[in-house]
């Protein structure tokens, strides 16, 4: 590994630590501390920064002395709420606990932020103080998906950073999965489907027919597996680890599985209330019920990744409790350690002078 | 109810008759012919013409006399296969089941066609046999979805029929749906979202917007009741009872609700082998857990509708079996015996008048 001295938390420089957005979610900062704390417990090297209203951190942290000691609370008076908008944000945000998060990362306190507040201020804050990375056009959010594969999950991305895409950001998209995949759960060659409406080459719009090629020349340098396009069903297949798509399809694809296995639960819950052998079955099957909710609990993972700026953000679920933060704390420490940020800059770079220098050949 | 010369199958016109493309399922003839069976025996007063080859047909059909005096067998030569382009087949199919299918809608022998065939090519035919509604410009395919609606379902368009549509489109959509909700579901008001990243009024892509004015506009004089955007969590909810939206986002949304079902309904079936407690609970449980999967199963909502065409095609699994057939065919009799396609004519036709109403006020 080389030493660079630009980036003071890459690995070996020192301790890790992340920045905590401590107000905006749902459930307040109570919840966030919490999460921090059983993040903590589980990574004794860890450090934190951890942004919000001082007072209120101050006594939250009184509980647990050992944990404060780990944590640098940087004092925010203002708070984004879930209905502020984004550009209002932007011009009159410095004084919230969501900038000062970033912030932390921008000047390289911190090598990765977390937050639980409003998803478009928090891309807003993050894209005018991180900025893009230079051969990025759109940054997307990534999350991850219960699936087939071994691993447990799939990635998708854009899952809602921007409603817009054409054939060059979903090039990107691919090449920011595939970095994801790689440093973030470890997958050495990653597979990658473009989502379309059927798998035949002929099929979709024209930006995915052209998106479909610049993906296949990118993928023997870039060093991950094109399966082609993939339908919706295999979302949470085993025939793909990474999903790239625009953000508005998605969003759309994102929220209607969380809606339906949402509503599937509920359906679960019902059937097991309604007949008393159905109720003592419910006991017998406890351990398994248990296990089954585990394996597409939402919580479990937590997280919107933004990729395509200088630096992580983490964008925790809003609703998420102290097991949720815990989970997108979790994914901050592994993007930390894997130096993620640094290598999918350099991929991205990579790639767009790969497909420079292809113009340059077509154009000779 | 008033007479119509032109209508030889508008309800009191006669017997109801369905036409059943008895080819092109992934499962043959024989499955089909076994949902006709069981369709049959529900329904008594209706009769069906199916097409298909002869010889296979007949001797499925001599092992059911009483069915067979009911079935009228056209037979045709060729057959559309999974693999068949759309285009193709409208120039070179006029010998399949499938266009002889959708032909005896054309000349009024029967109300309404099902197929088990190539959507794409289904879509194809049915648009050059029966054309397109005078003021549609394209036609949809409705889906329904399991919901948490008293009715058990919401109804989705387009979900595949055009990857584009308009703000014009989308508000024939909301039209269409809204008649299919009124006809097909017994919903008199239904209440009509339209399909977005997220609920507030200024999100989304600009023909989203216009689209959420005019679908506003029509809602009064349409007597349905328009709550706005929604989102891909609100699909299966009792916020809406039909959701519009571009068949790009609509089939990509379908695909990952019915993957995310199959998924975990995987993960169900492991956890209930997992132990041999869970192995025991699923025997105490086996009534709730079947009405479970009886509420999900995609047999039971078996059944695209085409909206926007000079007669009813409903499209079925291809990898329908003889419940998933029969679905499909309960209903095409409920939408033949509401009149459906003239109700919704009539629909669509008033609402292009009064935008055009309104249009020339605007201009004067």
């Amino acid at each position: 590994m080389t030493s660079d001295t630009n980036t003071p938390n890459a690995p070996g420089a020192g301790r890790t630590i992340i920045s905590v957005d401590a107000m905006g979610g749902d459930l307040g900062p109570a919840a966030v501390v919490a999460g921090i704390s059983l993040s903590a417990r589980k990574n004794p090297d860890i450090g934190f920064i951890v942004s919000g209203d001082e007072p209120t951190l101050k006594s939250l942290f009184a509980k647990n002395p050992s944990l404060a000691d780990r944590c640098e609370i940087r004092h925010a008076e203002e708070v984004v709420t879930m209905d502020d908008k984004p550009s209002q944000v932007m011009r009159y945000g410095k004084k919230t606990s969501m900038w000062a998060a970033v912030d932390a990362v921008r000047n390289g306190d911190a090598s990765v932020c977390v937050s639980c507040g409003n998803t478009g201020a928090l891309m807003a804050v993050s894209m005018i103080r991180l900025r893009k990375l230079p051969s990025v056009n759109r940054p997307a959010i990534a999350c991850l998906w219960p699936s087939r594969n071994k691993s447990g999950f799939n990635i998708m991305l854009d899952v809602g950073a921007d409603i817009r895409a054409d054939q060059e950001d979903l090039l990107q998209y691919a090449l920011m999965g595939a970095s994801y995949a790689r440093n973030g759960m470890g997958i050495t060659r990653p597979r990658v489907g473009l989502l379309n409406v059927g798998t035949e080459e002929h099929k979709g719009r024209a930006e995915l027919k052209v998106a479909h090629e610049l993906i296949s020349e990118a993928a023997g340098p870039a060093d991950f597996e094109f399966v082609g396009f993939v339908e919706g069903g295999d979302i949470p297949s085993d025939r793909v680890d990474v999903i790239v798509t625009d953000g508005f399809t998605g969003n759309v694809a994102l929220k209607t599985g969380e809606g339906t296995a949402s509503l599937i639960s509920d359906f679960l819950r019902q059937a097991f209330k309604a007949t008393p052998f159905a109720r003592i079955a419910s006991l017998l099957a406890l351990t398994s019920l248990k296990r089954l909710k585990r394996r597409i609990d939402p919580r479990r993972v937590n997280g919107g990744v933004f990729l395509g700026l200088n630096g992580t953000v983490i964008k925790s679920h809003g609703s998420a409790d102290e097991t949720g933060i815990a989970a997108a704390i979790q994914l901050a420490i592994t993007l930390s350690q894997s130096d993620f940020n640094h290598k999918l800059a350099a991929r991205v770079a990579s790639g767009a002078a790969a497909r420079q220098d292809a113009q340059t050949d077509q154009g000779e």
